[in-house]
């Protein structure tokens, strides 16, 4: 099926969708973007997806593109163009089309647009979660303001494809302090030997995760205890059980960390549970 | 005039020329750059430029688009068909089209190539250079890779913008060490009180700026003094003179660091020497 995607006003077959090449996302990086998870073609948490961006977009003096309704519309227009059931729903605004020139354009111009959507295979996740997954820890490379969900993404790609290097699936950073900040994709969390619930502060060091924000709703209703407090590697290895969450994976069992076996090599039962229930405390729109 | 820009292939209406939405430059800012200036319808240290190019794209693991030999066709076309003399020709390069995912593509695919040119106004950039300009001093919150060329470029921006929110043109990154390291786009210099040119010395931490090595090459045949060494913000208020350099702006001084007065407020006659003199130094192609 070929897929449809939302240009600036426009649904357009994906493969001649297509972007002035003098847009700042193009040129600069200067953008920001939300992924959706889509469950029986609803957006998942849609309404703090949107929160975020608009933070996102203050922080970087772009104006929103269009209304939250308007948005809204567009964004559940492309899933069903695209008949998503299971996927993701992606969302890109740029500052704009503009001669190349480092500081905002002086005449202010139109932010673009972009949203995309795309299956993915339920079963195939869920068998990936089944085995868990490996991550590796890499240094923290990315500048100081990784809350700001931007499109400035160059070590990120560089850390998910050392890990594929490595054999694993994710890299998490360990900042100056020798401690675990997130993923390259996703925040990072640990369960203690004694059932605590452990993962980094918010603040500009980390993105502040909506499928974050939403399990700790989801822990909170389960009675089980969150700390949320920097952790280090080794505190990681010696952990009972280690997942990533992100929208696209919920919550991802980790079963290896800079190649040593966490728990018994298999995905942990908090774990496992957590990635169940959550659905329960999403909102569905 | 309507200007003519280089397209993967094609020479297209700048307002026609476009990129794919899943062009990894777009959503990943997964690419380089180069900047060369124009002069006499020249480009100027084309082949240094290339060689720099070919080092960024083999720091991120991307094949080059085309033969050298078919860029420097491409290149000097563009600039022929938009009838630059004075003036930038743009290049960039990503990683090409794939679907959405952070690695590099499971089967490679071709990288995109984009080539834009544009006039400059030179009395206008003597006059500014006649005046001189004044830059502020922000932190370094760039990654720690910034010899690679790339478009992940939104730190930058920022820290220009504040350097036009401060009525200044351009900011100065200062490090961890309270230690100049270069400017948002161009490199920093500034000149002792007893003759002697300063500029940090190359690194991971800042790019190897075109002009500035041939600079060097400028300073060793007029028997200048060059010391490649960190400054911090404190030496450069109280140097005799100061200038950034790029491919822009070639030697541009600095009458104002910060709201203080460098030297006598005016531009120094050592650096307005250095960019007179600059040419019989470059390479022109």
């Amino acid at each position: 099926m070929s897929r449809i995607a939302y240009v600036n006003g426009q649904y357009r077959d994906l493969r001649d969708a297509s972007v002035n090449i003098e847009d700042r996302g193009y040129q600069f990086a200067d953008g920001v973007y939300e992924v959706c998870e889509v469950r029986g073609g609803k957006l998942v948490d849609f309404p703090r997806h949107m929160a975020r961006l608009e933070r996102s977009l203050r922080e970087l003096r772009i104006e929103m593109p269009m209304t939250l309704r308007a948005l809204d519309v567009v964004m559940h227009e492309v899933v069903r163009r695209n008949r998503i059931g299971y996927g993701l729903v992606y969302l890109q605004v740029t500052r704009g089309v503009a001669r190349r020139d480092h500081p905002f354009p002086l005449r202010p111009v139109k932010p673009a647009v972009v949203v995309t959507a795309r299956s993915l295979n339920f079963s195939k996740n869920q068998a990936t979660a089944a085995h868990g997954i490996g991550v590796i820890t890499v240094p923290e490379n990315r500048w100081p303001r990784v809350d700001i969900k931007s499109i400035s993404l160059l070590p990120n790609v560089l850390a998910k494809q050392q890990a594929r290097d490595s054999g694993a699936y994710e890299a998490w950073y360990v900042d100056g302090n020798g401690e675990v900040t997130e993923g390259s994709s996703s925040n990072a969390w640990i369960i203690t030997t004694d059932g605590r619930v452990v993962t980094h502060p918010i603040g500009h060091d980390i993105l502040a995760g909506i499928t974050r924000d939403v399990l700790k709703e989801t822990l909170a209703a389960l009675q089980i205890r969150l700390e949320e407090r920097p952790f280090t590697p080794e505190e990681a290895y010696g952990a009972a059980e280690a997942f990533v969450t992100s929208a696209s994976q919920i919550v991802m069992p980790v079963v290896r960390i800079d190649g040593r076996t966490v728990g018994n090599g298999k995905p942990g039962p908090i774990s496992m549970r957590l990635r169940e229930e959550f659905h329960r405390f999403a909102d569905f729109s």
